[in-house]
């Protein structure tokens, strides 16, 4: 099959690489010549180029660029796809990308590897990198079965865990196990830094250890993927955030009412509840 | 020297082998009799016994119990210690001790060793646990200085980098870095399973990655310890809480407000400080 994948990021030359690998021809596109290049040269692609027009005739077209860019990509590969080519994409939100894109593209399907390493760009693509991880493909009624069908087929051929949801199921589901998590962690770092006597602050960056350093993980993270995630999926977040901030206030009045029995229970129930989730 | 460890849990043992390993005299007291028996049995301590009077004519004793038990147990040694016995302590709490302690017993100095394992109990003890982790001492003006640096010999034996603070300081210090993560993340943990529709949170649970791991590991450990942090360290947990709930709060405004310059600016300055900090 020919494939053409837009956006040779970690996730698009990562995606290029194991595809190539099981016998796929691959056509890549980027911005940056100097990108298209050290795809040909590392054999992540049979064919590279900034130009659209390098897609024509491909069977398969995968999205992967920032985000907010997802939608105008669509927009300007349209007078290079045929009614057959299949167009899907590996954005981090749904809802927002969809159903706008099965309009102008009813071979469309929304798509989301769920992979990554904490480095980005063609440098750091990893073969393999996918395997055992979730793909979740989100197809709307109005999706062409056939598509969906051959999406799938190429997410099975990496070895990773498909599933379905729709878009607004998916985007609550990571709007509260990964969204949310970052600006938990966020508002826990610009506390501690913003907050913290210069003293106290000291002696507190001495004692740090594992526990901070978790916590404050993902909040420390790439700024531009966390406010595309807000940005986009403004109310999953919003939601889950809101959620968020009812268990914290409980948490907060019941230090603050001495009520030592309910933190027990709350951090007990938690101990098991998370056990069994993860 | 002779060093006497009230409590045998996965603290006092460990600094119990260890000491003893350096040639010291271990002299062991647990509430159980078993524990008392795998004490002797695994060479962290010379003598032991469940009751306090075999702690007489000791040079150190180290409070080694949960926080609420440090006072009380120092009051049930004051007949078996002399004017020269000197008094310590591992809770990781040290206001709501320290005045206290050192009123009924002037040759006490607080102290609190920054490390550990999921585990706990006397058979999850480990050899050099303490190496190279913080292991800070707060003692106050009224605090005999021969005591401090009696206790400041055995923390440096123990390869620790050792601190000085004032009660008040460490209490906050831990609340920033070690109290607040706990209950951050516990609001996680009780928003996630609380507040998700079951559907979605079946996709949540099998999308979950390192993100949500790592956000809420410390949310769901040991319930015992959590409740002690925020019942003894209440008033700096409060504060860090209001600080932090502060934050979040501006994270909730600025993405309800579509303020996403807001949000990368906040998210670049964390990527930035929380690397610095750590």
């Amino acid at each position: 099959m020919q494939i053409g994948i837009v956006g040779l990021g970690l996730i698009g030359a990562s995606l290029a690489g194991d595809w190539r690998s099981l016998g796929h021809e691959i056509v890549g596109v980027s911005r940056q010549q100097s990108t298209c290049n050290i795809a040909i040269e590392r054999g992540l692609a049979d064919r590279s180029s900034t130009d659209m027009a390098i897609l024509a005739g491909v069977d398969t077209i995968v999205i992967c660029t920032p985000i907010d860019k997802i939608l105008p990509t669509i927009e300007q590969l349209l007078p290079y796809i045929s009614a057959h080519t299949v167009v899907t994409d590996a954005g981090s939100v749904k809802a927002a990308i969809v159903a706008d894109a099965t309009k102008i593209c009813p071979n469309f399907v929304g798509g989301h590897p769920m992979a990554g390493t904490a480095q980005s760009g063609i440098e750091a693509a990893e073969r393999g990198m996918f395997a055992n991880k979730p793909y979740i493909l989100t197809p709307i009624a109005a999706t062409n079965p056939q598509a969906i069908e051959s999406v799938a087929e190429l997410v099975r051929s990496l070895d990773c865990q498909l599933y379905y949801a729709t878009p607004s199921q998916h985007d609550l589901a990571v709007a509260w196990i990964s969204h949310l998590p970052v600006m938990v962690s966020a508002s826990l770092i610009a506390a501690c830094m913003g907050e913290v006597d210069p003293e106290v602050l000291k002696l507190a960056q001495n004692l740090a250890s594992s526990g901070f350093k978790d916590t404050s993980r993902v909040g420390g993270g790439n700024p531009e993927l966390g406010t595309m995630m807000a940005r986009y999926n403004r109310d999953a977040l919003l939601k889950s955030l809101v959620g968020y901030r009812d268990r914290l206030d409980g948490i907060i009045d019941a230090i603050e009412s001495h009520h030592w029995e309910e933190i027990s229970t709350t951090l007990s129930q938690n101990q098991i509840d998370r056990s069994e989730f993860l």
